[in-house]
């Protein structure tokens, strides 16, 4: 009835030309299948979820809060939370020095793309992501019309001397976005001597960069770096989460900015959703108050650091010689590419894997002008077994030999 | 350090221009004073959050859903929700026939305004909202540059012939947004009879509807009238939010429209937020599941009732003669006003009010275009005990008498 009288096309926003769904989403609807293995998908193993902890947190909660934790909250977020995310930003691998005036509470990290989204982004303006990026991020910056610079990227991420001559071509760009560490989805992870440069780029062009750091308590071996913006808070937007390292349903993200920043975000949240949970925030709160955090990276780094090294040893292993792969030293993802299968599309791959049960995300959604798209895949480790990844592996393997 | 070298304004995008800060929000930050009696905010009062079956519901959730509740969710929401969502509907203050497809949940109702704004306005359409609107509609519809079309009303709301000419005269108008029941700012509701000639307007022009639904189930007296979608659902985006009936820190609400723009509006949700908390709308599902919303409603319309009926009655008692005021048969609302009052702003009266340490909002940021806008207030009735009620509107009255 709705779809025969409802002519919507004529009434939308001409910005929804530049909008689609997510391809991650698109496959996942396969994964319910049973039997079906997705190294798709960005997802934490559910095993990691710290369900002793949620339980007696919620005690506490409902113990240390009054009822008025239900009602409405402050659009910048629970006081509390703030308390605990200052020596959290602290911890080596931020090296962040915040105050309660540079913190904005999101709902989840994909809300403080989508806000910064709206406070810079006038349609035509130049953005620069780095080559591939978050496909997310594309999601959130796409609906407001931005032109994409892709950033040159090598085996250690952004080439800094190549950022300043893009910059330079490009002076009106209003932020590069960046994910340093553990990049999504090559999980690569900037030197702290190409972030010092990085650094110094931004200092000399007066552009911001918006670095995107939800996996670096996620790292599996050598010593951590500091975040970009500790070498230089007043051109930096840092955003972060607990999706990863306590659970995604808390829905819990944010910014660290200069202050006028985080007012101007304050203001666009009030109008996307007023406000985040206090509930949810006070979870976090005592999750970190309560010093769970550190014992519960263990046990989520000893889970996924084997992972890891077993997709690695197995694409090693099973795939062809002329697919390479990323070595990342934390995150989720490897990502595994070719720069010589120009006849083969990697949608006929993955067409095949999802007929095995096997299902992985092509590497095309994470290019923002997609002509520059390679034949390559993004392989998630943190949510299958062992067993599974090396059934997953050893399929795609023998397609990846059929085809190539 | 950061204030001197951070030059944000040349950084932001032009929308911003058209964006402030709640001045609700701005108002509400002296409500924390000890002894300050709040008539502004839209909030419910905490003494109505359901605390022991918000405990007995935990634990049900707990036991009922797995672990992978805390996974990341469906950007749609939680199918376990959609089947209590469709009796919901039912409701005859609502009296709509949802399926899964009419169906997407927000992160509360505010970020349905969001993405309906984001979905429809392109810069300078027009759109079209009651005289006083939703400040929080119109924050969030700001960003995205609309021009207001503001629609003319009597004591009963929409007049329905002054609103065919209005259309008539724009008919690229993108969608008229207003409140039928129990409107924010002025408590007013559309009859049944205008309600049947709005929607044949709306067919007769081809023209959408968002209607904002966030108080039928507050009714204190008389019977319901069913939702202007239950009269033309192809024409109709209805919304809907538990923040009334059950507690806003979970934060869901959604739309019940048409499956294309149920299946636009995830889109747009995928770039804002992903998806909203599955905890928080199993919560939700329980609750109604559990026949917990009924009893629950009798108790808040028990609380609210009387603190209307108060209100009013001391209204009519303390103001001046020359303050007019509305009659609200339910919600959170009365509109107190003047068409008299041109040589005294209102926000005199605030300023005097505040420093006696009562709040209420000024009518002024509840009109499209400010130039419109008369002597007038809202006056919330919902989250202060009667003598605070009682206190609040006397010293109201005191400082009206000394300045009309």
């Amino acid at each position: 009835m709705y779809m025969s009288t409802y002519k919507l096309e004529k009434h939308l926003a001409t910005r929804l030309k530049n909008m689609t769904c997510s391809a991650i989403r698109d496959m996942l609807k396969q994964a319910g299948r049973p039997g079906f293995i997705s190294l798709g998908g960005g997802y934490p193993d559910p095993e990691s979820f710290p369900i002793d902890i949620i339980r007696s947190l919620r005690i506490l909660v409902k113990r240390k809060y009054k009822n008025s934790i239900y009602q409405y909250g402050r659009s910048e977020g629970l006081i509390q939370l703030f308390e605990q995310l200052i020596p959290f930003f602290k911890r080596t691998n931020r090296s962040i020095k915040a105050t309660p005036h540079t913190i904005s509470i999101t709902t989840g990290s994909q809300q403080a793309l989508a806000i910064l989204a709206m406070m810079f982004i006038d349609p035509g303006d130049y953005i620069a992501v780095e080559t591939p990026t978050y496909l997310g991020a594309l999601q959130a910056f796409n609906p407001f019309q931005p032109r994409y610079i892709e950033l040159e990227v090598d085996d250690e991420g952004i080439v800094p001397d190549k950022l300043d001559k893009t910059i330079s071509k490009y002076p009106n760009i209003k932020f590069i976005y960046i994910i340093p560490t553990f990049q999504n989805p090559t999980g690569k992870t900037l030197s702290l001597d190409r972030r010092v440069r990085i650094a110094k780029i931004l200092r000399k062009h007066d552009v911001i960069a918006v670095e995107d750091d939800p996996y670096s308590e996620l790292r599996y071996e050598a010593e951590p770096i500091p975040s970009l913006q500790s070498l230089i808070p007043e051109k930096v937007i840092h955003l972060f989460t607990f999706s990863k390292t306590f659970a995604p349903d808390f829905r819990i993200g944010g910014i660290v900015a200069p202050p006028e920043v985080c007012e101007t975000a304050t203001m666009i949240k009030q109008g996307l959703d007023l406000y985040t949970s206090n509930y949810n925030q006070a979870m976090v709160t005592e999750y970190l108050a309560g010093g769970h955090l550190e014992p519960h990276l263990k046990k989520i780094i000893n889970l996924y650091k084997p992972r890891r090294d077993l997709m690695m040893s197995l694409i090693d292993t099973y795939f062809p010689l002329e697919i390479s792969h990323t070595n990342p030293l934390g995150g989720m993802f490897v990502w595994a590419y070719s720069n010589n299968s120009k006849t083969i599309h990697i949608n006929t791959i993955l067409d095949e894997a999802l007929k095995k049960n096997v299902g992985f995300v092509p590497g095309n959604p994470f290019f923002a002008r997609k002509k520059n798209s390679p034949f390559s895949m993004r392989l998630n480790f943190t949510n299958q077994s062992n067993s599974n990844i090396e059934k997953g592996i050893k399929i795609l393997g023998q397609i990846l030999h059929k085809y190539l």
